[in-house]
């Protein structure tokens, strides 16, 4: 078929299906009020004579129950002069039923189509890194005015990164920033689902935390090891480190908590070994990750007022430094 | 390719995403507890001589806590004999982790597939037959014992008319039945939803309800009048009867509930004219979905203690008969 000729179908295929939808333009509802038993048998005789006026529910008298019918235009004069002439207590409902239908139809493929928004249930399964990025995008959808996701950058397999910032949609700028991140490392599966409880908490279940976004917005990234989360989920559940070779052909991956500029290498918990799992990598930032890690932070560094990195396990809450047993200089800050 | 082809590139197939997946086969997990800072920094030099030894979490001594290694098959009599010459306090905690990790692959699998199973919240959003059948065909899936759909027949259009059986799974046979149908009348559309609403309460708040079903069995039937049903979300919103020719060229459908046998004919409240919507049919049961709901009651008779037929609207109940107002004489069991 030609260019012209699918559009021409497509054209003919919509006021098909338009013209298929009866839109109810002009039909009335009236409602009536019997009196007595007397009125009750009339309108039980009218609603056998006029097939055409559709009365919903049936027709009773007793304590100012009323019955209402329903016509199309072609019918209104008729029922008005029949209503008038018996004088029987009735009044105009709804004067044009098709905006209630279409809005009804409307209405309900709306609520359709939010179901139909990838879910997910972070108490019952875990999610692939693909899952949880499908999530994140439709959550702007659900919710327009507070939630958005940003693109920061690929893993070193190409896969996005992605994070997501939530707000209580009050259009106050600048407020301060709480930025999580999960999955720096790879087999710490609980950590992403903690960030999508986090989140869920704080959309699905905005009305019992309001007060969490009233001065705050918040910055998440539940999955910063895109490819090792993904490797753990294919391959190999117990995966740390990033999927990027190293120096040696036979070790792959470097430890993004250990790849950071901040005293890099200058550490007892760090390695300079490819093959161990707390590689540190040849440079600082030389993985993706850590690259977009840090970019996060640089572009919220302004207005950031608490960071947390969401790991497992050991019932940990661990505070600054890493690199060293010395005390955070402004460690009464954390108090 | 051919049928061999296929099956030997499948068999290839399943076998690369066998060997790719890393079962952890006899890999074990110690737990340490280290007495004083001088075994703790022996199990630190050992974190880093040995990249083979996976330390899970970081290596503390305080408190009685307990630091775990993971360890591949051949590493294990080498761990046991060094931390047996440094007298160290240790206990094989996992002898052979593959069964834990295969046994989480496959409950997350589990749980993921019952995740993508149809899903529908009835208070969202109004529900078409074809959707409500998926629906109802994902239930024994998701409650086996406790939960059976059976097919009754077809509608006039050949749309499949099931039912739905909820039992508490006690295995107790021929317990009285509770008899719900919905939809006999097309355009009422809340009827379906207040089913579903009574399933999900019976199956997805059995916790809550499980009294009701001590006693009884529950057969559920959202959607008698599928035709006009599904009618009524793709032509014509307030459609009413099933969608079966009559005698009349010119009108479609019959009153399904002016359709049964007893004392058919002899009422007020139906019609022999083929274009009123109170319309009987040419003769008792000549529609296929009232000959479904006869079947059913026939079915369940010996074991019928009540039968509830969802209509709107009105804020009716109406107890029998519906042909008479005589008053049925056994109306005292309804009082």
């Amino acid at each position: 078929m030609t260019l012209i000729g699918h559009i021409i179908f497509l054209l003919l295929l919509q006021s098909s299906v338009l013209l298929a939808w009866q839109d109810y333009k002009d039909y009335q509802v009236y409602e009536l009020t019997p009196r007595d038993s007397s009125e009750e048998s009339l309108l039980r005789k009218l609603a056998r004579e006029k097939p055409q006026w559709d009365f919903l529910g049936p027709i009773r008298w007793h304590n100012e129950s009323t019955v209402r019918v329903m016509l199309p235009p072609e019918e209104a004069s008729s029922l008005v002069s029949l209503f008038d002439s018996h004088q029987l207590r009735y009044r105009l409902l709804i004067k044009d039923l098709s905006p209630l239908v279409q809005a009804q139809r409307a209405e309900n493929l709306r609520s359709k189509q939010r179901l139909q928004l990838p879910h997910i249930d972070v108490l019952a399964a875990f999610y692939t890194h693909a899952e949880i990025n499908a999530y994140l995008d439709s959550l702007p959808e659900r919710y327009p005015k507070r939630a958005q996701v940003k693109q920061f950058g690929w893993s070193y397999e190409r896969r996005p990164l992605k994070v997501l910032t939530i707000s209580n949609g009050d259009g106050r700028r600048n407020k301060p920033v709480i930025l999580i991140d999960g999955t720096v490392h790879a087999r710490e599966w609980i950590s992403p689902s903690m960030a999508l409880y986090i989140i869920q908490q704080l959309l699905d279940n905005y009305e019992g935390n309001q007060e969490l976004l009233q001065d705050y917005d918040w910055v998440i990234m539940p999955v910063v090891n895109a490819d090792g989360y993904e490797y753990t989920h294919s391959e190999s559940r117990y995966w740390r480190k990033t999927r990027k070779p190293t120096t040696d052909p036979d070790c792959v991956g470097t430890d993004i908590n250990r790849n950071f500029a901040h005293e890099w290498g200058h550490d007892a918990g760090s390695s300079s070994d490819p093959c161990e799992d707390i590689y540190r990598g040849e440079r600082p930032f030389d993985q993706p990750e850590s690259q977009v890690l840090r970019d996060i932070l640089l572009q919220y560094s302004p207005r950031l007022k608490w960071y947390l990195s969401l790991h497992s396990y050991g019932n940990y809450f661990l505070l600054p430094w890493g690199y060293t047993n010395t005390r955070f200089t402004d460690s009464n800050r954390y108090s």
